[in-house]
């Protein structure tokens, strides 16, 4: 599932219930959240969002949001990396939850940082195994999409528009290559 | 700079202070931190670590730490990512910080999991913009180093082990690739 939503705001240390105050810690130059009682620095950091781009023959499954934000809008199964995983791992892990499909997981193919909401997502080339394949707790629908069908003003997210721009480029030269790049405001993600 | 601290024990809930218990929310599928006061959930993720791999001419920039762990060992100039930059913008900061070395950044080389310290590892090609380099708090020294000088038994990660192997395997081939993998265990990171 990807969400949009910024860094939670600390009220109180998760060491040992003091309340946090937020400012520029000595010999730092980002404001943090710290505790003045136990000394603890409760740092926040990016999060990634690790999903993939699961092809059958020339069509592409998306799914369609059953969740705010974007209800409604189509997007590529991907969701938050969690710990104890690795980033393909979690790829596939989303896929599974997110389309109830399995895929044969290829090459990372997109890295996009969004640091408005302080996300870096990354999308791998993939295969479908079969045509099993149904919505999970967070879609309303899975389905196939050629190029010509692609609902491109539907689409959730930018960095998933973007990758599967990318992909069908990529197609139309016969080579699957890396992309990166920086999703930056003021537009939406 | 680079840590291998695993995900915080947390004791209390950062927005009400009363203490957090850890188990499987309902309809999850792994244990969290959760306040029963209110209802809070406090997720864990993994974080990214960017840095890059400069270069002048023939030689790699290394830096030896001055920080446990690994202390006195060499790596690449690498940090946690912070929120409000993009990957790119991290590794140039982290590598201003580790090495007082400018760069010019290139394409991303590497991208490894470290799923043991709930970690991904991406380090970019870099070409430095001048000889003007010095170690920064966190280096007691910071070095240029031709491919046979490179002092692979005193490498501080295997992440950065493996990003040189890449770089030089690849400068012999004449093409740079992007590669993609994970450090699991048993062999320390």
């Amino acid at each position: 599932m990807i969400a949009l939503m910024p860094s939670p705001i600390l009220k109180f240390c998760s060491n040992c219930a003091a309340p946090v105050a937020h400012r520029v810690p000595p010999g730092d130059s980002k404001p943090r959240y710290l505790c003045d009682n136990c000394g603890e620095i409760h740092y926040q950091n990016p999060k990634l969002v690790v999903g993939c781009v699961p092809v059958w023959e020339d069509r592409i499954l998306l799914c369609r949001r059953a969740i705010e934000p974007r209800y409604g809008y189509w997007t590529l199964p991907a969701g938050f990396m969690e710990n104890d995983e690795t980033a393909g791992e979690g790829a596939l892990r989303e896929t599974l939850e997110e389309a109830g499909a399995r895929v044969e997981l290829g090459a990372p193919f997109t890295m996009l940082s969004v640091p408005r909401v302080n996300q870096v997502h990354v999308f791998f080339c993939a295969k479908l195994v079969d045509l099993t394949f149904a919505p999970g707790e967070e879609s309303l629908e899975v389905a196939l999409f050629e190029e010509s069908a692609i609902p491109w003003k539907e689409i959730a997210f930018r960095t998933v528009g973007l990758t599967l721009k990318h992909w069908f480029e990529d197609r139309k030269r016969g080579s699957f290559g890396f992309h990166a790049g920086d999703i930056v405001p003021p537009a939406p993600t």
